[in-house]
């Protein structure tokens, strides 16, 4: 990254494993494909010893299960225990069969609470036992009472290990207490918590405002308001709050609002990526699936939506199979009527998306839904008086020799059916939302069913009142 | 949020404004409305003053133009400065337009330096030169230089206020400095950048690393390495290293490699979220939109795609007009072709938003792009021996009087179809990257006027040359 020469020393590895857009090269790739193949262990141990664990888990995408598993067999334990939480669940999964249990046991010591936990989380059943019967009692206790909270769940987000300081102190306090207990805290942390005698978080001190201020001065003093996550709430929500407020850390209570753990942002970056990637890929209608995925597996979580589609289709040629004679008489419509389904279905999606998209960033809500549908219909009506001359004029000329009347209706056809893309598109994820199912699953197939339906309905029944 | 009764005086307006999803209640709006209404600045400031920065732009957000401008009227001054980077763009531009330029130069002093040139930025020139040259000198220049940069690179996105420390000082030495010019450091800092003596990065110690060391400790000695950024990297290429390695923050550096200023996570928040839209909308075929665009502006966003969705539609309907002959003895056949490519076209867009996502989270470079391609190309395939025999059967059946082999050409067109949707939906988004443009960009538009052309070609013509 620095444009002035590098100094070939404790960088070099990623000068060689890394491109300037911060991926794995290709030929890094194959060098550690090459060593795996001939089962040069060594070799293969000096090229991944100094990747950071983000860089290994993106080496591990890039490669077979075979090369895995003999990557997985030669990584320094530690940073296979540092590898594990950054992995695809597909890939870590299958890793995580091939780690023995007590490897894996003493692996996870090295990792905060949260990560440990999320960890254990995708073992199987047996294999989980069995690890979690090797770890210290107190290891084993943090990731029991993370696993107990319900998964997406603050308490599932949370690490245990969290900087609290009583009310009373001072900054010298505090920072004595740091350099004393500096084993025990959270190897990060942004914030002091300021607990009550009921260890209640009262407020919050910035690491930096804490090393600002002369040691006499008392927390109380210094303390900022703080957005409490209670541990229950959902991941989604909590994200929400660190997004909104511009947090980097915030206390995790417990039902009786005493402090249990902290949510740091890193975390939350993970959470926004997730809801994100779940947002458009259910908008084109992809289950989970990711680059660990196999073929099958893709194919399970891809063919119930064309399967679906395929019914609603079907629906579509229904209402072409009501005009057949209309159909017989005059071809053109058959020609033609693909258009007004398709501009309609893409208006639409156009309307649903950005439906979706506000939805999710909570710019839409019950107070505002109604001025959002008006807008739609409205822009719906605007993009219909624009679009509808253009192929109006097209298709009149086109078909001048049979009847320029077909240019009038598919025009007023196209205006309607953006009038109905509008109305769908809108009301389709505002009703999946009010009945708290996720607005972008299956919204878009039944947005277009719709468009469809009424496109052909509205353009070969126009036609046949009109021109038969 | 305190399951337990809330203390009734502090965060008392945060009770009443905001519901228990942090959104603003519907009450609150109305109350702010109707002091608008009346002209009663006293009560409109009264409801506003305890608001966070975030809540008074998401108010925004919900009140009409009419609206916005009484209660950005009363709002206290320091308010507005700190609300002025969290408003929609669109927004932001109208409340400028009204707030005198004095104020406005009074309140920019308030904010961090990459807060306040954001603001700046949104200015009309004339306004931008008064405002300017009512701030003093230094935060001038701060803005000055800033904008200097290019739009979404690193050096427009950091902040010049940076904790630095040279090698030699100990803890120590950098807490007593920091105690003594805490009022020049950045308000917020979690990582102190060790630089030499020409000001270049050497290393980083995180605040909380800093407070649990004793005060003899050499800095380098706890330091770590850290990722530096430079001043004309984009932004999206920022917010990618710092998910990837889970960074608070990053110093960022001249083309000299001197420190120049620091990047925070909570900016990157924002950008994720910004990339994460811009990708999700650009598919759905619509432009830069927010809930302050007024219709004609969504109009002029929606309408260009539409109409180049229009003319792929008509490219379509001449496929269709080129059989027109076919279809005027077997009408069957106009019933049912929109079933193949409304299924290729769903199919496509699997493939495309798979695609688009990877290539985004950097899951998808040149090293497996072919492993991609055949991989689609085999759950291409998959779908379609799945699906071809349900539409198949269903069409052989529905037509047995006029053909039952109608069922075997639909099944043979819907396979080969879905290859064509594979191939398409992962080699338009792969192509466009290659070319440097925006994968998300028109991709759509292109994948489904290729599988609507083939649709169309491949089961009108299987059925010309089989049933004729």
């Amino acid at each position: 990254m620095n444009t002035t020469a590098p100094p070939p020393e404790a960088d070099d590895i990623e000068h060689i494993a890394l491109d300037e857009d911060y991926v794995l090269t290709a030929g890094f790739v194959e060098k550690v494909v090459d060593a795996a193949d001939d089962g040069d262990g060594m070799r293969l141990r000096s090229l991944l010893e100094d990747l950071h664990p983000a860089d290994v888990a993106d080496l591990m995408g890039f490669l077979t299960a075979e090369h895995r598993a003999v990557v997985t067999l030669w990584l320094p334990p530690d940073l296979l225990a540092e590898t594990l939480p950054e992995l695809d669940d597909n890939i870590r999964e299958e890793v995580l069969e091939r780690v023995p249990h007590l490897t894996l046991a003493e692996a996870l010591q090295e990792l905060d609470s949260d990560d440990a936990a999320a960890v254990v989380e995708d073992l199987e059943d047996d294999q989980r036992e069995k690890v979690l019967a090797a770890m210290p009692e107190v290891d084993r206790a943090a990731i029991e009472s993370s696993l107990g909270y319900a998964e997406d769940s603050a308490g599932r987000l949370m690490q245990r290990e969290v900087m609290a300081a009583p009310q009373f102190w001072n900054v010298g306090d505090t920072i004595d207490h740091i350099r004393k207990q500096g084993e025990d805290l959270p190897e990060l942390f942004f914030d002091i918590y300021v607990v009550d005698p009921m260890n209640k978080p009262v407020g919050g001190v910035a690491v930096s405002q804490l090393l600002r201020s002369p040691r006499a001065t008392s927390l109380a003093e210094i303390m900022e308001p703080i957005n409490e996550i209670t541990v229950d709430q959902d991941q989604e929500e909590v994200a929400y709050i660190f997004e909104k407020y511009h947090l980097i850390s915030a206390p995790v209570i417990d039902a009786a609002g005493r402090l249990v753990g902290q949510i740091t942002v890193d975390d939350i970056v993970n959470i926004i990526q997730e809801e994100n990637r779940e947002d458009i890929l259910r908008l084109a209608g992809v289950a989970d699936e990711d680059r660990g995925s196999s073929i099958p597996e893709i194919v399970r979580g891809r063919v119930p939506w064309l399967a679906i589609n395929l019914g609603t289709a079907v629906l579509g040629a229904m209402v072409i199979g009501w005009f057949e004679a209309t159909i017989q008489q005059i071809v053109a419509l058959a020609i033609l009527m693909p258009i007004v389904s398709a501009i309609g279905g893409n208006a639409g999606t156009q309307a649903l998306t950005v439906t979706v998209r506000a939805l999710a960033t909570r710019e839409l809500n019950s107070s505002n839904a109604p001025r959002t549908f008006w807008r739609e219909l409205a822009v719906g009506l605007a993009n219909g008086l624009v679009l509808a001359p253009l192929i109006g004029f097209a298709a009149g000329f086109w078909f001048r020799h049979e009847d320029w009347r077909i240019g009038l209706i598919i025009g007023a056809a196209m205006v309607l059916n953006l009038l109905v893309a509008a109305t769908v598109g809108v009301l389709t994820p505002l009703t999946l939302s009010r009945l708290k199912f996720d607005p972008a699953v299956s919204s878009a197939v039944f947005v277009t069913a719709t468009t469809d339906f009424f496109g052909f309905l509205i353009f070969l029944g126009l036609a046949t009142v009109v021109l038969l």
